[in-house]
């Protein structure tokens, strides 16, 4: 983390049973978040480290989709158990309510639901908890971003103009909020034909490396479009987990690496401050 | 629209210029559904019709950006004068404020601008206004759902399981609200090599072909990946008035033969009741 030094002051609270808290996000909804931070999880995992997986999209939770997890989490002791899913402590709203119907919460509602999954599940010794933020700048991601005692955070893009221009109002979003950004995943960099093997660039070539320069944020890693991951993502068996010798597997153990390498040097200490748990 | 009986009492209210209003929703984001909504206005005005488009997406305004409007909306006489583009009738957030920064506003802010933009803007005589409506089921796309007076909506969604799973989710919002829902809108279908040809279904196959059987709505049209549509996207030049002859601009044109004969049929008075302005 050469480009910009990071402030390891903030955030002083801490949630009971994890050590870092990393948020993915994107400004633009459809590059591919949940899954990327469900495989860069699994990434995290291979390196050795206990890592939670929190969905905070309350009105389209998909992380439970992406595990094949239709269960509900069990409560004991007035606290919800963490979900096991491929070795990750997971948890989402698909796991505390029935969400075939659309949700029609209010924000305070969906900050109370997140606060609530976020300090009351029992985490069990996690080294980072993965946050699959909403898409998005508004109202919600913002909210949870400020209540959720952050780390860091990974930001997911393609390499469309318009995914990111609205990138680059999420990197924004965490500087106003002096969370530190440890870099950029490139999703849906390119595709190459199944038959051919022609690599195109469908949405547009160098979007994410010219946004890491204008930003000064280091550029993580880039991930093809792809039916392989789409396929693994839509059977519930991530990639990372079921071929880990895949070529986009490669890629995104080796962000894992420079993830764990940058929370190794810029965050050594294992902060023990239990939070004051204030849910409004 | 032999499917489903469609409800033309609901919605009196009126707004002054404006016969009909359609909205184009999507569960997910990501989707395309700003790129499909700007050049279904404009397969719209193909078929003769004066067509207003407004962008609901307050957070994250995509249709300057499409249009390649980068002006400031003039007001006269307390009115919005919506920005003409490719003959289109206008109206964006992008228009009235500074849209680099992202905005923190509350979902209350958001409705208001939204009723500001939709009743304040000086349309002129629109046969029907597309709006834009914001990605998800949530608080946001619900609250604007219900404060604009619809006609009818269309649902844009990918094949892929993740994509139709929140569609469903965007058809039951509508169907609560008693919006009839004109059809499904299914993009990125497939992709062609553009070396070799080969079609490849990278976001799965016929996923709105199930969702529009499980829900009893048509299937208007299947669109593919293309760097085609992406690039005059990103240009600012929409491809149905770029080049009306490419096999994309001709499918979106048939949709738009489509939407105005379901028009025609189910909504013909042209109700003239001026509304009750109030903006909360």
């Amino acid at each position: 983390m050469s480009q910009r030094p990071i402030n390891t002051t903030t955030n002083a609270h801490k949630i009971s049973g994890i050590k870092h808290i990393i948020a993915v996000g994107s400004g633009k909804g459809g590059v591919g978040k949940s899954t990327v931070a469900l495989n860069l999880a699994l990434a995290l995992q291979a390196q050795g480290m206990r890592i939670g997986l929190l969905d905070a999209d309350i009105y389209g939770p998909n992380q439970a989709h992406l595990l094949h997890s239709k269960v509900q989490a069990e409560v004991i002791d007035n606290r919800y158990q963490p979900v096991l899913a491929y070795g990750l402590q997971t948890m989402s709203m698909a796991y505390l309510i029935e969400v075939d119907s659309p949700m029609i919460w209010r924000g305070p509602m969906v900050s109370k639901a997140f606060q609530q999954m976020l300090f009351l599940t029992a985490w069990d010794n996690c080294d980072t908890l993965i946050i699959d933020l909403p898409p998005g700048t508004g109202d919600i991601p913002l909210t949870l971003t400020k209540k959720a005692p952050l780390t860091a955070a990974v930001i997911v893009t393609t390499p469309q103009t318009l995914a990111t221009a609205d990138a680059e109002k999420g990197i924004a979003m965490f500087k106003k909020l002096e969370v530190p950004i440890l870099g950029i995943i490139e999703n849906m960099s390119y595709h190459s034909c199944g038959k051919c093997g022609h690599q195109e660039h469908i949405f547009g070539s160098d979007g994410a490396t010219l946004l890491a320069q204008k930003t000064n944020i280091e550029l993580l890693g880039q991930l093809p479009l792809s039916s392989d991951i789409r396929q693994t993502s839509d059977n519930g068996q991530p990639i990372v987990y079921q071929y880990p010798d895949h070529h986009i597997s490669k890629t995104l153990l080796d962000i894992g690496t420079q993830i764990k390498t940058k929370l190794d040097l810029h965050f050594p200490s294992n902060r023990s401050t239990f939070p004051d748990i204030v849910i409004e």
